[in-house]
């Protein structure tokens, strides 16, 4: 079986996106729709595909599932018009900044029975992947504390900020969804605390840039997040989980594991800085994965409660700033 | 110069103690004394010393300085006794587990100007005090956010844990005072969180045998300590400080570095087991310290006031889970 | 530009290359060959190119380069022939387990003035690939000693064995090629031995399967090769190389880097346990470099004297340990 | 028990063996003797011990062992001297420089049954010893192929150069014990290259800085040694050992295990840059296992045979390398 494709946009994450059907040996890119036409163009050349707009691509009967990269504040309207359309969806998230939105718009995706996948992309990273199955596979025991650690290489411009809808929103989220992922319990508590230390900007528009967390579980599981919008030495992603048998890390990854030795040390190079080097792998394994839910009938995971459920951990989370207490989700 | 000890408590803390005034060019271990005789007996045999009474210890003429290591509830008390006996003191931490009391005893310190040093012995691992000397040599910039793992390879028992004030006071509590010897700004807030996931008998016991911990500056700088009871690969001990231009961190310690490579992957072994082990060095650097400050007349840090605050951390961490809120100190 | 490919051979290399030319934008697989008719049916559905015979490869207008994935024996023949055609040719190594047919076939490449590039792979590999340029960069000043460690994960059937030339013509020939990148001088000496420690039919064949090698340079550098057919934890493959001003190293690979801890050690995975897997860039970056010199007009290395230098230093290390002397090439 | 030791030799590597003795509960140091008067004066001013001649160590009814730390030129006297004077010997390597002085020395050791150990210290370097016993306990099967790493930090003084016996009887001396101490079998044949890369004046003395070697043993088992004078980041001391069912190896050594990480990658500090330092715990370790024997009566390792047999191997590297071919011992 091969599954035929419409992109909705054409921007940095389309590209991604397009670059792992076009590798997909069972996915095929039929068509391509972006608001900029050039945009679209250029991709379509590029991978082999047709310029078209959402509309046709809506009604097309040569198209069964849809990747959404548009902008944030488009993704629930274009969910429902594609669960109605009956096309399988795969949206990046988040599905909306409000989490009502995303109540209304997962009503339309179960009452159309729509399959829904959200890009959480982290979770298909190999690395990262073999943490979990090593905790499933009992290597660990029981799993009590997760240690998250997620430090972006720099702060993003401004505009960038403003659209976000904040640090725990827009980067932390990808965080409480891999705290879910390996807790294997949901979060009833959120603690958190941020503040402004990399870039006085981000404060003046009323965001963070530097902020822990500390979740837990009903039966007391707990799981830290540290994230900041800096770090000089490359995109800094780790994650480690204690369990009452043992404990499982994945480390960090960079291009070359080359390592020079002189006077001054022993020096290994920078971390990848970007995350699309850094999850290249993750983001052809999180297509395949969809494939595989359409291919078998199966919901593939993340969905979209999974969504919901991150961004209500980020407004808790946020609340737990404001108001200086745990918060209980 | 040689400053003459007079070591008080020849139990499992007192031992390591006279090894390290042993190897010291500089110091002399002159007596010993203990309420169980056959224990001062045994060290004042290993170590060439004479058995004494604390009162003898008190009004010896060939006594410059006391090493308090008797159990917790006798610390304060001999802290005062000894600084009107004008003696240097080194106190194993804490002082006390009761705020007041600990500001009563450093206020005879204070009025006696009494030297005392308390046992913060992680200062001095030769791997924590690098990272805090590339602190100091502008390495990594302006510090902004602080990891600090600690996690015991197995619980205490029962009647360590009723005697041991919780385990905020007992064993974050060196964590507290790493955080405040690496961040270089006092911590204003607290919010942590506690649970029982090692041992039922703990919770029983009213203590907690796992928590986390944010601990927040005036200026933004964060902290988070990561606490066990349990460990099954050793006593993990690790440090990691991010600043404005990059970032320092200790690795854990093993007592051989060997690797050993089959069809089950890459084996090094586990890392020590016992915090005397892993700490061997600090302890020695510790008493070096200690005379060194006696030597110069200077104030050897962690002081008392160092103690104090520290203990009065873990208060605030006990109080954010009992109050499901930040606490600001 | 696109350069238009003929494959000659669809057996386990052929397909590695089919992939790696299949992946890049400039190439285009036209037809493939094999004796096996089933083979190369199969390798033509699975990258949408036509099955043709050696004849009509030969002969077409809309082929520009050969990739000669056949028999090491009929490997010379085809070099000739294409050259002859006009075509680029990309051969695997060897050309020939003869110099001295070897020296004949280049004789024609000079002739025809035909490119002609062997498929020394690890030249192209991520790490190797910077390892060489750190020396470039003259990160460790002027290059005195090469280290490098090649194991095969287990020995190969012994009809394999029988052709391949034996165990410093297969295998070693790599590091032989690997020592001549990094030296950056030719090896003037060869001193080796070997022996038979892991499977006594290799033996028994007359080849070995454990063998160390000692070149050295006009100007005294020097390099070591440790070989063995069996590495129970993977395909071990490190090169080190010291120079005036210090040292640079590439680590070995493995497909996911976590780690587990427990009761018996800190366990990482074993290594990649095929040289597909391990050197899957190699062979998509070696196609690119073939495809950049046929765009420039210019010679990609390896050529076809790097191919006989390298079986010649094989032939020499060879004669070393039948006549336990050192030999001069 | 508690050994009685004379110390003849107060130099740099006297004062290591004082320092060990100091250390050690089952040893005291009762005199030392110099033909420099200072420093002995100094040695035993700072060890508490007396000053006295050779002579009348010799004839010390309160002496039970010596430790021969004076010139190499003294060692074979001096241990016929102490054999014959019924004293148990540690003696520094080499015995001698010359097999046949050796030879003779070790038939009055013989004829005397006297207890005689060579310094060797690096079999009890804790990380090399934990090599050994995972080979002892079975984890890597038979052993197969040894790779030593030897590189100093830096070239030696001429004087030293020109009384050392040369590169392959002062350095690699070594790296032949410790060959010997994992291959577990007795080297048969040596091939050996050498040059001068670092110091152009070791090579007007007649002397090479940078040596390669292969071992072999009757059984095929192989070892290569890699040395040089010459490593920028540190006293470069690996060993790994491959065997039929694993490999196991022992890392490098730093005095701190921090990492900084910056724009410029993780760099991690250079090793130990001195043997003392590195070989701390080797000293003592060699310095109790010589008191093991005296108190159990049994010869510890190593003897003077393997003095000899290591020297042996040094003087056929040297050939090797005159020669151009491969010696067999």
């Amino acid at each position: 079986m091969t599954v035929r494709f419409g992109l909705l946009g054409a921007g940095r994450i389309g590209k991604v996106h397009a670059k792992a059907i076009g590798s997909n040996a069972r996915a095929e890119l039929v068509a391509v729709a972006d608001a900029f036409e050039q945009a679209a163009t250029d991709l379509s050349a590029a991978y082999g595909c047709e310029v078209r707009t959402i509309d046709e691509i809506e009604s097309a009967g040569d198209i069964d599932a849809v990747i959404i990269c548009t902008p944030t504040d488009t993704h629930a309207d274009l969910i429902e018009r594609f669960a109605r359309a009956g096309k399988a969806i795969f949206c990046e998230k988040p599905i909306d900044l409000d989490v009502k939105r995303v109540e209304e718009c997962l009503a339309v995706v179960r009452q159309t029975k729509a399959t829904l996948m959200v890009g959480f992309n982290r979770r298909f990273d190999p690395h990262f992947a073999a943490v979990r199955k090593a905790i499933d596979d009992g290597a660990i025991g029981d799993v009590e504390m997760v240690t998250i650690t997620s430090r972006d290489p720099g702060a993003p411009p401004a505009e960038y900020i403003t659209r976000s809808g904040g640090i725990f929103r827009d980067m932390t989220i990808h965080d409480f969804d891999m705290a879910r992922f390996l807790l294997g319990e949901e979060p009833v508590s959120v603690a958190a605390h941020a503040s402004v230390l990399v870039d006085k900007k981000i404060g003046e528009l009323g965001d963070y840039d530097s902020v822990s967390v500390i979740l837990s579980t009903a039966s007391g599981k707990q799981c830290v997040i540290s994230n900041s919008r800096r770090a000089t030495y490359g995109y800094d992603q780790r994650i480690e989980v204690h369990g009452s048998k043992g404990m499982v890390a994945a480390e960090n990854q960079r291009a070359v594991s080359i390592e020079i030795a002189n006077g001054n040390g022993y020096t290994r190079p920078p971390l990848h800085d970007f995350f699309m080097t850094r999850y290249t792998e993750a983001y052809a394994n999180e297509i395949a994965a969809f494939i595989d839910g359409i291919a078998t009938g199966t919901q593939a995971a993340p969905s979209g409660e999974d969504g919901l459920i991150a961004l209500a951990l980020a407004d808790a989370a946020l609340r737990s700033v404001k108001e200086g207490k745990t918060i209980t989700v």
